[in-house]
């Protein structure tokens, strides 16, 4: 057998560790797949090791520091060096791409990054590799666990998000400071990844139109769930005629729609193209052994492959006008000529109304709505225009509904 | 630009016809992924071409002429000439893999396969690759279309199983003989090559225990529904403590099951283990097109890489003592005691009772039950028992039902 492969390692909290000893657990497995032996070389932490000294003594560099700062540079040294380099960084590859792409193009080593999109699913893999010259017209799913499990736990119990919250903060499925899950910050990123790779342009984090769910309401959920709807929060990037559009969004599904059954932590990802029709991948959000399976993943095969894996094309515009359907929730006055004066303004926009739930009584009284698809410029205007009228208690409250159907 | 990847191209059927126009299509973006344009160097097809002087002008050959004559032959001579192939040909694999991937082995080139097992689902490259290091527990999922379709059809309609697999033929879902694809024959095949990968083990033919659908009747799909379960012909793959189990039949799955809403032509398939709890992914089955691209996709790895990409362990057993739930549907006489004569073979042999239907009256009186999980072989003699007891009214009808719960 031949010399074994020496990995430098930056990093070793929670990711880190489970890399370690998953290489030692692994590394029979990992020495029949590829044919050689894996092994650690040096490890840097951020408060010891020296990097120069362990980039010296690895072929390979894992990095698993976190953060954009030092990851940066260690990356852009080590490829500069010649060495090859995996990553579980999400926010290193979403905010610094071009410039990393660049380096391990000019270097001509390979530059890997599964661990940092959509936990444990191989997605980074099929899109450039087996889907490598096909093509996408559409890349989306649920790419966030956090999310996913706080909009299940408020569909199941009934719960507000705050109470939500605290339920993931206690299973370990939220951070202490969760804003990045629940704003959907972190959900942009990955799509700003995904994008890039679908559609082999260059994407920056600005080009991802994002919201959160800390604004769902319980009952928004409840009552969408009698029109048979469950509530997502959805990454989206896909091919317009005249560019792409990339975005994240608090989204019904009809019970239909592959994504539908997607509870708990779990994230998933569908890919649809002409010459695919549609994949559907699914699996649990990142813990610890699942990140490093993943980055095991990319140093197995940076071992048995040689070529560049990073397509970049023509940098495509991204788009803006775009359609959807809406759920409409409006607390109303209960009193007659409401539907219908509701009715007259999402006419006069162009707003056609799928299905309706009027309800309550008095102080309670409530309007329900679903649309078909409609450009969301004409929602939005039919929106401003109910916001005015005197027959409302509240402020509107709109999300968006995947109105696709599926086999 | 180097020079062009030299395609010989065996077979020009659908899917033959499908690839030559895809690389056309995608001859810039495969270009663009791999540093080199794919071109056609030679077209052999049964009835015209030769072989010899294609294999001389060609790199790579892509055998898409099916059946295991002349596709082996053609395929050991292009490897030991020194060309990696590429193939769709599911028999071929599932027949002479050992063969085929010693002569791989021996020549040192890559023999790669997506497009034989689960359609356009990349999961011979997501356990190949992606989880090539780590250690998988099972694998299993719906890897047959044809019969999914029947399934689903038989399901949403009450249809029998000859008009559903009429309805399947009219719409291109099952071939003029579908035997090979309802007697589960088919589903055999691709789970001896996914055990073969996933358990780096060889695995012939024979090891794999199947059934197929053709007893499936309209009632045991609408009692079970009644009991919230839906039928799949399901294979399944599965490392145990004393060697592997690799199985298809016909199975019952409760609501959670997340192959539970695969319907229609659809493939899925899930695969288990510690460091990767589950990855579930599921596409259309395979069309030509689908195809096609699975094909391209294999084709743009090799221009891409150099490794051999199988490592074969030692031959695992296969283990026979296995344990299922059952579901049980019994047509008896309508008469007092027939449940107590049931329930005491099932105690005395072990099997416990986990739901109940008791059910119509006089000449058509039923006892449908599902029982929890137990040793199969106790299952059977109490199904042995059973069939003699006078109460019942016709032989009894037993479809195994998988237990496991799911998020």
């Amino acid at each position: 057998m031949s010399d074994p492969v020496r990995i430098g390692l930056l990093g070793r909290g929670t990711v880190g560790g489970a890399f370690a000893e998953l290489l030692t657990e692994r590394g029979g497995a990992f020495a029949a797949a590829t044919g050689r032996r894996p092994e650690i070389a040096g490890v840097v932490r951020r408060s010891e090791g020296d990097f120069d000294e362990v980039l010296e003594r690895s072929e390979i560099i894992v990095e698993l520091i976190g953060g954009t700062d030092p990851a940066r540079d260690y990356v852009l040294r080590a490829m500069q060096a010649g060495r090859p380099v995996v990553t579980a960084n999400k926010q290193l590859i979403a905010q610094h791409g071009d410039e990393l792409f660049e380096a391990a193009a000019d270097a001509g080593v390979q530059l890997r990054f599964e661990a940092a999109v959509a936990g444990v699913i191989p997605v980074v893999r099929v899109i450039q590799e087996s889907l490598g010259a096909t093509e996408t017209a559409k890349v989306f799913g649920i790419v966030n666990g956090t999310t996913n499990y706080i909009l299940t736990e408020m569909a199941k119990t009934g719960a507000s998000f705050d109470d939500a919250l605290g339920r993931a903060q206690e299973l370990g499925y939220a951070e202490a400071d969760p804003t990045e899950d629940v704003n959907g910050a972190d959900a942009a990123a990955k799509m700003a990844i995904l994008a890039r790779l679908a559609f082999h342009t260059p994407v920056a984090l600005d080009d991802v139109r994002y919201e959160g769910i800390e604004q769902i309401k319980p009952d928004d959920i409840a009552y969408a769930k009698e029109l048979g709807l469950s509530l997502k929060l959805l990454g989206v990037a896909e091919r317009r005629d005249d560019g792409i559009s990339i975005r994240v969004f608090p989204s019904f599904l009809y019970p239909g729609h592959p994504l539908a059954p997607v509870e708990g932590p779990f994230n998933a990802v569908m890919v649809e193209g002409p010459s695919i029709s549609e994949i559907t991948m699914s699996g649990p959000g990142a813990g610890g052994v699942e990140t490093a399976s993943a980055v095991l993943g990319d140093v197995a095969s940076i071992v048995s492959s040689t070529a560049p894996v990073h397509a970049v094309g023509e940098r495509l515009d991204v788009v803006e006008d775009l359609s959807s359907a809406f759920y409409l929730h409006l607390e109303v006055a209960d009193q007659p000529g409401v539907l219908a004066a509701v009715a007259e303004v999402l006419g006069r926009n162009g707003v056609s109304v799928r299905s309706v739930v009027q309800r309550g009584l008095g102080d309670d009284a409530r309007l329900v709505m679903v649309t078909h698809s409609v450009a969301e410029s004409s929602f939005d205007s039919a929106l401003k225009e109910i916001s005015g009228l005197d027959v409302l208690r509240s402020a509107p409250r709109a999300i968006r509904v995947i109105e696709e159907e599926f086999v």
